[in-house]
Order: C-alpha cells, then sequence, then structure tokens
C-alpha cells in the first residue's frame, strides 16, 4: 500500500505512517507528495505509481553514482524496460549548459521519448539541473526528485525551482517545473560528508525565523542530535522544513508573494557566493552567514530587537556555519545584490524578520546595508 | 479601446473589428488575443494592456531588424522606459544554444528584472528562441510575438511552442509557453521574399486538409491572389488559419491528442529538414511535400481515395511547393523519423487523413512508408 494515498484531503498537509511520513504539495495545478524515511529507495512502494514509460533515466553525480545509483538501478529495473545513468561532474561550477546538454545528449542518443522520466539523484545542483532538463526535453518529461543531501532534502527538492547559472549570474535560467514525487531516504545522509550536512542544517534553520518559531527552539534543543545525525532528529527536522517548504509553495508556486520569504539569507548569500567564486563557500555556508547579516538588517530596520541576532548568531556558529562574511567591500556587495531576482527595476528586495516565526520582503537604504556589511565582516 | 475586449466569451473565439481582427487563445491556463490588421505596428493600441515593466527588450535577427526594428522601437518607447534590442543571426541553423545565449547575455547585460517583457521581431525562428528565453530567463517573463513572415503569423506565433534544435534533432529542447499577446501587422509581409511566402502558404494550406474542407476549397479559389498578396485574401487566410490553430491549441495545449493533427506532413517533413542539413530546405517548403506525403500515406492506409492525393499535389504544386522528396533512401527516412517527437517507445506514428477536413495520429508499418518515401522521390 502506498503510504501515501491518493484520496488525501488536501487540508491533511502532513501524516505520519510509521516509517514513511509524507507530506503533500499542492500549487493548485499540481499535486504530489514527498514521501521520507530511511530506506526508501529500497522499498518497492517508493516508486509505485510513478508515471509508466518505456525507459527511466538516472541523472546523478559522479561523486554519488557510486554510492548509491546501483541502489536505484535496481529498484526502477523492475518497474522500466530500460533504465540508464548519466553521471554529470560534481559541482556548483558545472551547473551550467554544457553539462545539461550531456542529459540532452544521453536522451537523444538512448533514443528516449517523451514519456521518459528522469530521476535526479543527488544534491541540489543535480536536482535544479535533472528537474530543468525534465522541464525542456521534448517540451517536458516527468520526474523524480530523490534527494542525496539534507540540504536537497529540506529545501531545493521541494517545489519545483529549477536551474542552471549563467556567467553573470546565479540560477538565472530555469524554470518552476514540479517533480512527480520527492523520495527522501534518509538513509542516503549516511554517506554525507559532515561539512554538507552542516551546510544543509543552515536551510533547516530557515524554516525557524521566517515560520515556526517553536520549531526554532526545537532545533536549538535538538542541535547536537542533528549534528551528531541522531535518525530521530534528523526525520523530525527533515519532515518539518518539508511541511513548512509545501504549504508557502502550495499558497505561491511562483513566488509572486510569499515565497519569497524561503529566500530569508539568499540575497546577502547569493552576493557571497557570487563574490567569492561560486564553489569557494557552499550555498548553505553563504545562506547561514546571509541569515545573520539579514537578522542584523532587520534590526537596523527596527524590526526586532538586538537580542534576535545575538540569538540567529549564536545558534548559526553552534551549527558550524560562518557567521563572519567576506570583507569585500559595501559597494561591491551592492553591486553584486544588484542582479538579484528579486531586484526590480533596479531596487534590491530583502526577506527581513518582523519577529521570529514571520519574514516579509522589504527594501532597504544602502546605508543600512553598507552597515551590515561592514559590521558582518567583523564579528 | 483595445479591439479585443477582456470581456469576450470563450466562445466568441473569433470577433471582426474592422481593421483588426481578433481572435482569442484560451488554454484554460492562460488566454491572450490574436491581432491582424495592416499598420498595427504603428497603432498604440496594439500595446496597451500589456504586463508593465521597466524594460522592454526586442528580440530579432539580422535581416529583420533593418526593416521593422525602428518602428516596434518607437511604438514601445512611449511604454517602457528603456527598449533595447538583441539581434541574433538569421536562420534555421542558428537556432541553437548559443543564439539563445547571446538573449540571456543581453538580458543579464543589461540589468533585466523578472518583469521584462520580450518582443519576438521576425519568423519562426526567432519567435521560437525568444519564446524559450522569455520562459527561461530568471524562471520565466512575459513575452509578445510580433511575427513577420507568414509562416510565423499562421503557426509558429500561436500556441506556445517554443524551442531550440540539437545536433540530434530539432526542437528537441523548449518548452510549451505561451505569449502574452500575439501582433500580425499583414505590412510586415511586404518585405518577405516571395519563397518564404510561398513556404508560409503550406501552412496554411495545412488547416484545410486537417480541419476545415471549406477553407481549403477557398485556398484552391484564392491561391493566385495568395501568391500575389491581394490583402484581402492574405487577411482572411491568417485570421482563419489563427481561428482553427486557437480552437485546436484551446482544447489541447500539451499535444496530449489533438494538438498533433496540426503536424500534419511534419513527420515527414522533419526527416527532409534533417536529412538535408537545416536550412537547406526551408520549413514550409519540407513541410509542403511531407503533406504530399502523409496524405499519399493516408490512401495506402485506405483512409482515403487516390483523387484526394492528386488534389493536393496539384494545390502544392500550383503554390510553388516542392512535391518531389530527396531520394535519401526508405531507409534513412525511418531512422530520421525515429527521432520524431511523436513517436512513442520507438513506434513513429503520423497524422494522417480521414478525410479532407479530418485528421487523425496513426502508426504504419515500415512497408507502406517505403513506398511512399521511394514514390514520392519519383512524382
Amino acid at each position: 500500500m502506498s503510504p501515501c494515498p491518493d484520496t488525501l484531503a488536501p487540508s491533511e498537509a502532513a501524516v505520519s505512517h510509521g516509517a514513511a511520513p509524507c507530506v503533500i504539495v499542492d500549487t493548485g495545478h499540481e499535486r504530489y507528495d514527498i514521501r521520507i524515511g530511511r530506506g526508501l529507495l529500497d522499498d518497492p512502494a517508493s516508486w509505485s505509481g510513478l508515471p509508466r514509460a518505456a525507459q527511466a533515466v538516472i541523472v546523478t553525480n559522479t561523486t554519488i553514482a557510486p554510492l548509491w545509483a546501483a541502489r536505484l538501478h535496481a529498484a526502477l529495473a523492475g518497474i522500466y524496460a530500460r533504465v540508464t545513468t548519466v553521471e554529470l561532474p560534481d559541482g556548483e561550477e558545472h551547473k551550467d549548459w554544457p553539462a545539461l546538454n550531456q542529459i540532452f545528449d544521453h536522451l537523444l542518443r538512448g533514443g528516449c521519448d517523451r514519456k521518459t522520466v528522469l530521476f535526479a539523484l543527488g544534491g541540489g545542483v543535480v536536482g535544479d539541473m535533472a528537474g530543468f532538463a525534465a522541464g525542456c526535453y521534448m517540451r517536458g518529461v516527468p520526474f523524480v526528485q530523490v534527494p542525496t543531501t539534507l540540504l536537497a532534502q529540506v529545501d531545493s527538492s521541494v517545489g519545483g525551482k529549477t536551474a542552471i547559472n549563467h556567467a553573470l549570474g546565479k540560477n538565472m535560467i530555469g524554470l518552476f517545473y514540479q517533480p512527480a514525487r520527492v523520495i527522501c531516504d534518509l538513509a542516503t545522509l549516511d554517506t554525507l560528508p559532515q561539512r554538507e550536512l552542516v551546510a544543509g542544517l543552515a536551510e533547516v534553520i530557515k524554516y525557524g525565523p521566517i515560520a515556526d518559531a517553536v520549531f526554532l527552539g526545537w532545533i536549538e534543543e535538538h542541535l547536537d542530535a542533528l549534528l551528531a545525525r541522531d535518525a530521530g532528529a534528523l526525520a523530525h527536522a527533515v519532515r518539518r522544513s518539508c511541511e513548512i517548504k509545501a504549504e508557502v509553495v502550495g499558497q505561491d508556486e511562483r513566488e509572486g508573494g510569499l515565497r519569497a520569504i524561503l529566500n530569508f539569507g539568499h540575497t546577502f548569500g547569493h552576493a557571497i557566493e557570487a563574490g567569492m567564486g561560486y564553489g569557494a563557500w557552499l550555498h548553505g555556508e553563504a545562506v547561514g552567514c546571509g541569515m545573520r547579516m539579514a537578522t542584523d538588517l532587520s534590526a537596523r530596520l527596527g524590526l526586532v530587537p538586538a537580542a534576535t541576532v545575538d540569538r540567529m548568531h549564536r545558534l548559526l556558529e553552534r551549527a558550524g556555519l560562518p557567521v563572519r562574511a567576506p570583507a569585500l567591500g559595501a559597494a561591491r556587495y551592492l553591486e553584486l545584490m544588484g542582479r538579484d531576482k528579486k531586484a526590480e527595476a533596479g531596487q534590491v528586495r530583502f526577506v527581513v524578520l518582523e519577529a521570529l516565526g514571520r519574514a516579509v520582503v522589504r527594501a532597504a537604504p544602502d546605508e543600512l546595508i553598507a552597515g551590515v556589511v561592514e559590521d558582518a565582516a567583523r564579528v
């Protein structure tokens, strides 16, 4: 029996069936489930009820392939007549057209038709690229997210944002294209390097200040367990993060308003990533540092007290995330943020906190931003 | 006053307001109008009510830019604070990633935000590329089709198919992405070379056999007027073609079923284009030849009498379209068609006629296809 019955009412946004808690994403146009649990890769129920096709293609990278591709291949071989794998180079610096075209080459050389199902097995880069490829191949084929990093499980695999980078900006070329399902096998986190686990925690932490002060308190209490990869703690963190993301994306698929709050810390973070050269900082690290800066900006705008900045600072520091920003200079930060996708008519907009648990999007004067940037380089 | 009021009921799929007949496309998710008339480029009403933005970008090519870009620029300059133009190289052989990336470079260098409106000024290649770029830039910005060829006015600018070619197949990478509006200024056809006018007539002719036997008769009667660019005849041909296309796309935006009939002649046609090298034959020429072959296949399947093949043959020949297919050999045709997007699980499917005015999609035995291909090389 499927752990996520199709008859589930939209209001029951999250249900738990023992081993495989399930979160529903419903954008109005599309509806799919996120299944969370240990060992889901090997569970036939994970793959039942997906679109039928002659071929399935696993899109992964050279790091993840030796660890997990054989398991997924074995699971899919019972369902699709032909299962093949395309291995992309690993790393944010390969989130570009040549690597995307590797997927198209593989699909066309293999005679894949427009029913072919793609499976994105890997972290955020693989998910973004496989999703974008699925959205464009023959004008759209189905795809399934199988995230193997904490960051991808709690954030990038959910909500349908796909993209590649352009030399002039991160994630500038992409689509909103929803997966048919998301399978978060918590066992895949066993092979995740600690630095990446910590980077993923940045996105988990994010959901607290923007949407759920109670969850923020829970993270503070269970941070040591999360860092030690306690199975129960990770399961709760992934599930609650996915619930919040599903709720937000369900209300605003295309980032017309509410969805922008998910970018808390990202405007500063993207500037750090771009300014340091993609790959120098992990995305989650940059977001962690960016969240401290965005909280500081919130305080400078008079929205939250200085104590809130301290609380976020302490939590991020305890998690092992960077809190000191690179000293690029305020002018360079402002220049880099001017290309942010949330910018409109040259005006940069920031996600800031009105309180812990509530975020809004605001413009801010350059002087305040300069103050944030300069202080963050000295903390 | 807008010639296409927003209050128009969906059932009134086509209305005429003197100079600017208007056809509504309604896919269920999206609704936009096609305006048809002489001088629409210079008519402020053509551009009123479009999404507001700080910037508009005209995407065109090096052939069309000197002819029409200044006119469009002048019209848009009154509405958008900044209007810029990006000129792509002309030709099907440039419908590829490097040219697409020229658009992204232009948008990013110009600081275009995610409200920027793109205007596709040109033929089918420009429309396909500008539409695809609009669909992907920052995950989607609005775009307007301003087709300047007969083929683009009656076919490619309507219905939201966008794509680029891949070395292994035509239109393999793309999106369904609907424009905000289509402006068919019949005056732009004045600068169209005769060979391209004739190629566009192939797509006009197509609507007869697949959907409207009366229109087919009208085309036969008015073919000389169309070839002589009689304004009234062209206006009717464009309007009726757009009506039929809008009707079909409204019922089936994503080619789940009915929409496939619009590809009548295209499976053979794409094989000719690919087999001869893109650009050797114009798309419309290949489709013209392909329609004769598809009609022949319909006859061999016992669906229509031999007289129907003769009637299509005569009309295409009178229009100046090629009826003799290149002698690539049946094996090569079958190989080329195996990569068609309509192929499923290796099985090629053809749009064939059940009668003049009614088309269906069918598989066909290789022997019949070989017969069609070999005869077509000898007619």
